[in-house]
C-alpha cells in the first residue's frame, strides 16, 4: 500500500494552490454554520467507513500497530463530529451586544461584536498522528469549523496514508456539491516554509519539534505582516510521586509510569519523560517495578530514520552526564528496532543537560530527599504539556502537596491528578498547550477553544438590523450571547446532562 | 508642574524591578477577585479625586488641552471600574467543567478549566493618551484585573503625568496595604527593548507607532522563549459615502469628517485618514463642507517634535505623489503650531503613496465614479482598525451595499454604519485591533475581552474536590460555567438590563 514520495509542490503550484484557498473562502465563511457542521459530521462518516483501509495504509507507513491505530481513527472521527457540536452550539461566536444608550455621556453607540474567520489556514501534520494530528486532524477540523479552508502540508513520513484521507475528504465533498478546494494538501519541506510566508496565508497550525516549530514560528513573525503561528511543540511532562503515595503504591505508580514512557514507543507528546521519586526504599520500588515493564518489552521499529538517530544521540547524551546510571535496558537500535531505556539519577545531580524531550523509548527517575529538592528541580524544568502528581488523599490538605501543586501548575497547562499524562481526553474542557517550549501561545489545539485560533474579532456599530448576520440579532439569535454586560442563554437551550455517574471520579 | 526629563532605567534597575514584580505576581494571582476588584475601584475614585491636578500637568506636558483631558481622565476612570466587574462577573475565567464518565471508551475523567494570569506584563505608553492607554490605562487596567502585574515603560513625552498618576496608584495601594509594586515604571528606549526581552516578562502590551512595534514585536519573537505581544500600530480608518449619501447629507458627512480628521490635532489612531467619495456635484459639495471646517481652524502644537517632523514629511510626500491636489491649507508649522490640510486625489491615481497612516491634522478625499473602481481601492487598502460606511437606508438591501461592507468588514476590526470611527466606547462588546498593521494579534485592546491577552488555560484533571479554586466546583462557584458542554448560569445570577431607549439606535 506505499507509494512512491510525492513530488515538492513547485512555487507556481504553490500561489494557485493558496488562489484557490482565498476564492473557497468567500464561499465557505458565509455558509450556515449548519452547512459547515454537516460536511464536518459526513467526513467523520467517511473516514469510520473507510476506517480498515485506512488502518492498513498507516500502519504500513509508520509501524504504529493495529493496536493503537484504531483508536486513533476514532478519535478523529469524533474530532470532526465535537466540532460540529461546537459551531451548533454557537458559543465559540461570542456574540457580545451593547445596545444604544443616548442617555450616557458621550451617547453609547449600538455595538455588535462577534468573531469571524481569518482565512485560509496551513496545517502542518505530525509524524506520529497520520490521523488525529494530520490531513483531518483536529488543526484541520478546528479550521474548518471556523470556517477557514486549510491547506495541509503533507507529514513525509506517511504520504498515502495523506493521500487516502484526502481522497475520503473529497469524495464526501463532491457527494454534498461542496468545493473539494476547502482542503488541499501540499508537499515538501520548502513548500511548507513558503507557505508561511504567503501574503494570501492568515495563520499556521502546526504540531512537531521544537527545533523545526521554533523557525517556522520565526518566519511567520518575521513577515511583513506578522501573521499567528501556533505551534505544539517539545515538553518533558514531569510525574511527581510522594513520599507516601511511594510507600502505598509503588508496584502500580512504576508500572502505569513505565507503560505510559513506552506507549507508541514513547513517540507521543504528552510521554512522562521525567519522574521525581523519593529516595530510599519505597522509591526503590517505584523504579523497580518501572524497569519490570521496560525489560520486558519488545524493540519496536521508530517512526523515521531520522527519529531513530537522534533518539540514540539522546541517550547517549544523557548517559554521559555525571551521575546518571541505566536502571534497565540501552536503548539501542537492532536490526531496525529500537529497546527501551530508564536511567537515574539524583536530585543533586540533575541538570539542564536531562531536561530536554527525548522522543522514544526512554525516561529518567530523579530521586529526591526533600520537598525543597524537589520544588528546585521543578522550577528549573522548562514548560510542558502536562504533568502528573502522585500524592494520598491525606496530604491533599500538606502545605508541601500545595507548593508542589502551584509549582506543577505554573509549568504546565494541564495538571493530572494520580494518572499519567498520556491520553488527551477530546471534550470541551480540554487544554493541550502550556507555556514555551510546549506550545507558542496561549492557545490549545485540543478541546472547544481550539477553533479561536482561526477567528479574529469584528464589530458592527449601528448597523441597520436587517443588515446584521442572524447571530447578532437578540430577537433571532439562536446562541448564547451577552447582552448589555449580562450572558443570556437562548429560549429552547438545551441543559447539561449528568454524566452516568454523577459525581467527578476524585 | 513639568520636571525634568528622568533617567533611563540601569540594567540592573531592570533586574530589580522584574524581580519584584515576579514577588508580588505570587501574592495577586492568589487574591480574591473580589480584592482585585476592590483596588481597581480604589484606583479609579484616587484618580477622580485628583482628576484636577492630574489635567493641568498632562496639559502642560502635551498640549491636548483642558477641552479633551477632562474626558479622557474619566474614561480612564471608567475603564478601570469596568474591569473591576469583568472580573466580578466572572465569565472571563472561562470556567469549563467536564464531569468524568467512566462508561466511555477510553474513561473519560474529570477535567476542568480556568484561565490563569501569565505573569509580569509590560505596557508601553502611548504618547497621545498619557491618561487612557497610559500608566493607568487600558492596558494596566486589563493586566491588573488578570492577576498580572504590570511594569509601566514611561512614554518621554509626558514624565509629570506619569508620575503623578503613579503616585495615585502608590498612595491607594499603599492605604489598602497592598504592594505598590502591582504596578511599577521604567525609563528609556533601551529599557523598554531589554525588558521585552527580560526572562521574567510574560507579555507585552503597546500602543504606538507601527516603526516601533514592528521592531518589538520581533524582539518579543525572537526570544528564545517567545512571548505575546499586543501592539496597537497604525490605521488608516477609509470612510466611504455612497453617491446616494452624498446627496441627501453632503453638508452633515463633509463638516463631520473633517472635525474627525482634526479632532486632538489628527493625533488619534481611529482618525478617518481617508474617505472616498463620489465623483461629481453631491460630492464636491462633501468636500466643500470639509474644507470649509478645516480652513476655520486653529493651528495646534502636536505632541512632540518628532511627531511635528513627520507629519511634515508625510505631507510633502503626500503632495508630491501624481494628482494631488490641495482642497484647504498647507500642514505648515509655524511658531510651534501646526495647520490643518485637507487634500484631494481621484480613485485612478489613488496608490500606496497615499495609503499609509499619517500622525496629525491631514487627510485625503479620494473621488470615485464607480461602485467596482471603490472596491478596487478598498482591496488595496493596508487593514484598519476601523471603517465607516455612510449609506441611506434604501441602499441598504442593496447588492453594492452588501459588497461594500463585506469588503470593509474583511479588512478592519469594526465597521461603523453613518458616524466617523473616531469615539471608542468603553464596553463589553468593543474591539479595538484589526489585521495587521492596525494590530499584530486577534485580540482588542478595547473592551471586555482585553483582559484575555494576559491569561493562559490550565486544566485540573481529576482533581480532589477540596483542592479546586472554588470557581472550579459546579456546587460552590458564583460565576458563569461550562458543563459537560453546556453554559450553565449561577444561581443568582443578575439578567441584563434594557438600556433606557430598549432597542438600538438605527
Amino acid at each position: 500500500m506505499t507509494s512512491a514520495a510525492p513530488e515538492p509542490t513547485t512555487p507556481q503550484g504553490l500561489d494557485d494552490v493558496v488562489e484557490r484557498a482565498q476564492r473557497v473562502f468567500s464561499y465557505w465563511r458565509n455558509l450556515p454554520r449548519e452547512d459547515r457542521a454537516h460536511l464536518l459530521e459526513a467526513v467523520a462518516g467517511g473516514i469510520h467507513q473507510h476506517r480498515e483501509e485506512l488502518v492498513e495504509i498507516a500502519d504500513s507507513e509508520t509501524a504504529l500497530g493495529t493496536n493503537r491505530l484504531p483508536g486513533e481513527v476514532i478519535r478523529t472521527v469524533s474530532q470532526l463530529r465535537f466540532f460540529a457540536e461546537v459551531i451548533r452550539e454557537g458559543s465559540y461566536l461570542e456574540v457580545t451586544i451593547d445596545e444604544a444608550d443616548p442617555t450616557s455621556v458621550p451617547p453609547r453607540p449600538d455595538l455588535r461584536r462577534v468573531l469571524v474567520p481569518v482565512g485560509p489556514v496551513v496545517v502542518f501534520a505530525a509524524s506520529n498522528f497520520p490521523f488525529a494530528f494530520s490531513t483531518l486532524g483536529g488543526d484541520t477540523a478546528s479550521a474548518l469549523a471556523a470556517g477557514a479552508p486549510v491547506i495541509l502540508k503533507a507529514h513525509p513520513g506517511h504520504p498515502a496514508t495523506t493521500e487516502a484521507t484526502h481522497r475520503v475528504f473529497r469524495a464526501v465533498a463532491d457527494r454534498l456539491g461542496m468545493p473539494s478546494d476547502l482542503l488541499q494538501v501540499v508537499h515538501g519541506v520548502r513548500a511548507g516554509a513558503d507557505l508561511v510566508h504567503h501574503p494570501g496565508v492568515r495563520a499556521v497550525g502546526f504540531t512537531g519539534s521544537t527545533e523545526g516549530g521554533a523557525h517556522l514560528a520565526r518566519l511567520a513573525a518575521l513577515r511583513d505582516d506578522p501573521i499567528p503561528f501556533y505551534g505544539e511543540l517539545g515538553s518533558v511532562n514531569p510525574v511527581v510521586v510522594t513520599a507516601d503515595s511511594a510507600w502505598t503504591r509503588a508496584q502500580d505508580i512504576g508500572a502505569a509510569w513505565a507503560a505510559s514512557v513506552t506507549l507508541c514507543a514513547g513517540q507521543l507528546c504528552t510521554k512522562p519523560g521525567i519522574a521525581f521519586i523519593p529516595e530510599g526504599a519505597d522509591g526503590d520500588r517505584v523504579v523497580a517495578a518501572a524497569a519490570r515493564v521496560v525489560e520486558d518489552l519488545a524493540p519496536a521499529r521508530l517512526l523515521t530514520p531520522a527519529i531513530t538517530e537522534h533518539f540514540a544521540a539522546h541517550v547517549e547524551a544523557a548517559r554521559s552526564q555525571p551521575g546518571v546510571t541505566a536502571l534497565t535496558g540501552t536503548g539501542a537500535t537492532v536490526e531496525g528496532r529500537t529497546g527501551g531505556i530508564l536511567l537515574e539519577v539524583s536530585a543533586s545531580d540533575f541538570g539542564p543537560g536531562l531536561m530536554g524531550e527525548c522522543f522514544g523509548p526512554a525516561a529518567i527517575a530523579v530521586r529526591y530527599e526533600t520537598t525543597d529538592e524537589l520544588l528546585g528541580c521543578i522550577a528549573a524544568l522548562p514548560p510542558s504539556l502536562a504533568a502528573s502528581l502522585y500524592a494520598e488523599q491525606a496530604e491533599d490538605a500538606a502545605e508541601d502537596t500545595g507548593k508542589l501543586r502551584e509549582a506543577l501548575t505554573s509549568r504546565v497547562g494541564r495538571l493530572v491528578h494520580n494518572a499519567m499524562p498520556t491520553g488527551v481526553a477530546v471534550t470541551w474542557a480540554m487544554h493541550h498547550g502550556g507555556p514555551w517550549p510546549a506550545t507558542n501561545s496561549l492557545h490549545t489545539s485540543v478541546g472547544a477553544t481550539a477553533i479561536r485560533r482561526f477567528l479574529r474579532p469584528v464589530v458592527f456599530q449601528d448597523a441597520p438590523r436587517s443588515t446584521l448576520p442572524r447571530e447578532l440579532d437578540q430577537d433571532r439569535t439562536s446562541v448564547p450571547f451577552r447582552l448589555n454586560g449580562r450572558l443570556v442563554l437562548p429560549a429552547g437551550y438545551v441543559q447539561p446532562s449528568s454524566q452516568p455517574m454523577g459525581k467527578s471520579s476524585t
